[in-house]
């Protein structure tokens, strides 16, 4: 079963570049997913190349960082990774990468206001910037304090970590997650494509309103929860009227 | 002849993807064509992923919404391209996408001005922006009363659907159309060109004026009507003065 | 002689995709080129898309416009083409597109200055813009007329058309030219790249100043004219000392 | 071991191109290394497209600029390339594009100032602006004169150019540098990477402050020097907490 972990994970972490999350000569970016039984995190190793990637370089490591198999040392970012798996109990990936949009709005502080329902269709609201560190959880246990100021603003800000599924690192870059691997990798495509919708918006017209809330929720609720009516789940196929 | 009609949706829908409309790891677009009864219309399934979409996927609708034809959820946006085909007789197919430009003046709420002879080569004037909808209109029969939305926008600013076969949906992106499903999707793509360009041109000279009329009337009589002398439809081969 | 000119045109006109200056799904471009006894032009069929052209679908005219080979109508900018070889006595090719970046600045009606050492290495200074045809010269006689601008241009402005070999034409888009079909097409390339990064430079530097006069000439000139000593032309292969 | 060193040199090259750091149809940028002894330099030649190079083609000059091994003139640079090597003593490579944006910053002669983390786990802060050339400097030596500039720059400002491995040159384009052939091509494409991130950063946030200098460090000293602890280097494999 964690051989399969692993080489899903192998495959998502390559798959950010097929998806222009990060450039294929550098090494911006790693995914990482939790086992069913929450035990075990498989996460990519640190600083390796995504092409060259096998499913045996992928590090498993336990819930507490401890090392379980594999010979390479993990991504460095992996305590950030960990603290979310803990405080965050619904999420089984996790997903860091410098896209080009997205880390321009880290870098600018500024959050990712939902201008649009394509923005709705995925992510219920803006997403946030993390607080800064302090000086103090920069230097020791940086990684850390990374997650566990994710944590923190999202409980500040009184946000649901299960309907915006990310977050901006300020001067640094993007966090996703989600319900599955593929799930956690789509918000971080999904969170490129607005970043980028909404970095030339801005330009076009710097004092755009957020997306009226009847407009937001009507489009967030057309494909999550139990009213949804997108995409084929539940569908009656003996239905004479279309939607 | 309706297999016809189908095999030539799901080709339409697949270049949304080859023409860089609509990112290939998404589903935001869909296409839609009606038959010569005007009876019958062809649609994307909902939520489908256009690599994987075959003939036999796309659903069959009547021009009242009843399924005639297929297993699958047609698109959520199923009521407005029928109401378009009710309002419009003139056209053939209707396309909608999030393609990035024309979704940033859709966002920006910016209808996207002539600024020059590309645009007018295509479009008689300024593509418009949809009047907002009521919360009402949103709650209850969202798909349909966009629809209706668009037709009342042209009619209210005195636009031929003819002449101008695109719209901008506030905080959403574009709709188009046409008297053929390749006319249909050219204008997808042509909006979306026009509206990278525009998009520059108003970064490079904010008080750019838009195109004179006698230069618009020029270009675009020069492609369409009695007078057009582009390309090589009824071009007399024994003429000796080539233009 | 004019087979091997019509074999050349074509391959120029579908290199104008391949170098990105046109989409490919469109036919906003043309390209054309005169014979050594500047009796003959070869040039583009109006309205083809550039992957179905076959060098029998290039049309000969002669220097007045009358048609000496072949069956299709020739691009509706002939016109102008033709006016440019009669008033342009070096010139062997003529170019023109709706290149997004350089069609940026014809839409913005902004001249491309020439702000830096790579634009130096090709034109010897900025790139105008045609004066604005008056309305009698768009309603007759359009495109002769469009023509003839680009060379008054020139003479008012006092601009040598071998330096500079190209010009924006307010509202559309650029031309350029060359002594080769070659260069023509190269100007065409490096025009948009120009283009593309000025508009950059302006973006981050809205009060930059034009490139000094003396790092222009010094890069011009390294380039161009007898004190030339870029690229391999002249090289005396037994000099010892590189430069 | 020369016929290694032209070898990788033409390797370096080509990958200018694949890198997208220089646009396949021009002769924008030229790299060259110099060998263990730092006596040999291999270097492009002048103008050559980088498609049709060979190992041959790359020519070997000394420390002073004869010509040892080659039949082509050597890149017009040349002689900044000396001039680094001299004076920069650990460096093993030096590369020279007209990337677009890292050409952009050149052209507005503004420094890329370090915004974010991407940037700090590559350059120890920002990227100068090399002061300006006086007319003579232009006039008589003046590619020899630019490496002076570049030293005397780094030195005036008190930069290391072990830890800032890059200068732009005003209205012209970046140099890099490396320890390597790798680590300079390297860098080449991070600088693009960044003036790209940074070019928006700045139009999203005008008034953006450089990344703070806690954050810097911890950035670029996971990557570089003894505390480091990114990547697989040094990693002792029978280590069970993995950070």
């Amino acid at each position: 079963m964690l051989e399969e972990l692993k080489r899903a994970v192998r495959d998502a972490n390559k798959d950010l570049v097929k998806l222009e999350l990060v450039h294929s000569s550098t090494t911006f970016g790693n995914v990482s997913a939790i086992d069913e039984t929450r035990r075990f995190v498989a996460i990519k190793p640190s600083g390796l190349r995504y092409e060259e990637m096998n499913d045996n370089d992928i590090v498993i490591i336990d819930i507490e960082g401890n090392i379980v198999e594999g010979t390479k040392r993990p991504s460095s970012d992996t305590n950030t990774h960990l603290e979310l798996y803990k405080s965050f109990p619904h999420i089984k990936a996790v997903v860091h990468t410098h896209s080009l949009y997205a880390t321009t709005f880290a870098q600018a502080k500024t959050p990712i206001t939902c201008l649009g329902t394509t923005h709705a269709d995925y992510f219920d609201g803006e997403i946030p910037v993390m607080r800064d560190l302090t000086t103090k959880e920069i230097e020791i246990d940086y990684e850390l304090n990374t997650g566990k100021a994710i944590v923190d603003t999202f409980k500040t800000l009184n946000i649901d970590y299960r309907v915006i599924q990310a977050c901006l690192l300020p001067s640094h870059g993007p966090f996703s997650w989600g319900e599955s691997l593929n799930k956690a990798v789509e918000n971080s495509l999904i969170l490129e494509q607005m970043a980028k919708m909404n970095y030339r918006t801005l330009r076009l017209n710097p004092i755009v309103q957020p997306l009226r809330a009847d407009l937001l929720k009507k489009h967030y609720l057309r494909k999550h929860g139990p009213t949804a009516y997108y995409g084929q789940k539940d569908y009656d196929k003996s239905n004479t009227n279309g939607r």
